[in-house]
């Protein structure tokens, strides 16, 4: 029904970040800076990956997974992510939470063919 | 527009389970049984809070927050849960990942009102 998978990530230990967050109303310029802040992040060092999801009761969650600390500093302190940052929080967000993980187990399954 | 927010969490460090899944078609079951097995585990141990989001291309997230590595594997081994793994490899997932991942550091934002 769809290619979409989750990512494809090597063995713990590596970092994910959880940025959760429910948007305010209208778009005001949000859909194409997140496009390119997804571009952004997956040419820094030490990006490992996205997932992302919306759903229709307006609260979305981005998980992006990196290489180390080093890595999440360096994209925390990248200017143009740091200026959609404040952006956002005057603009696009009602409310949203971060959660800076380190990884210590995953598990994956894909179905089997037929 | 909405009075959803993101789940509301104690100072780290905790616990965060991530599970990203693409679903199979048709629901075969699957959301009594998600929201029989949120109201269980909301009654663990524990058990901090939870989010959860899934986007129209068929990516959906749910991230679980938990007090300790002790609360996560005793939601593991409750044997609902252990029965509605296998039922969901069996019927209603085409691939997933879980990371199990330490919250090491959390920021959170409401927009102040006015």
């Amino acid at each position: 029904m769809t290619d979409r998978a989750p990512a494809r990530l090597p063995a713990p230990p590596y970092y994910a970040v959880v940025f959760t967050a429910v948007r305010t109303s209208g778009d005001n310029g949000y859909q194409e800076t997140d496009d390119r802040l997804m571009e952004l992040a997956a040419d820094e060092p030490g990006f490992l990956g996205v997932d992302a999801a919306r759903g229709a009761d307006g609260l979305g969650i981005t998980v992006t997974y990196w290489q180390d600390e080093q890595s999440i500093a360096a994209w925390r302190n990248h200017a143009e992510h740091a200026l959609a940052r404040k952006y956002g929080r005057e603009h696009w967000y009602s409310s949203y939470a971060l959660h800076v993980t380190k990884v210590e187990r995953a598990y994956g399954f894909t179905r089997p063919e037929g």
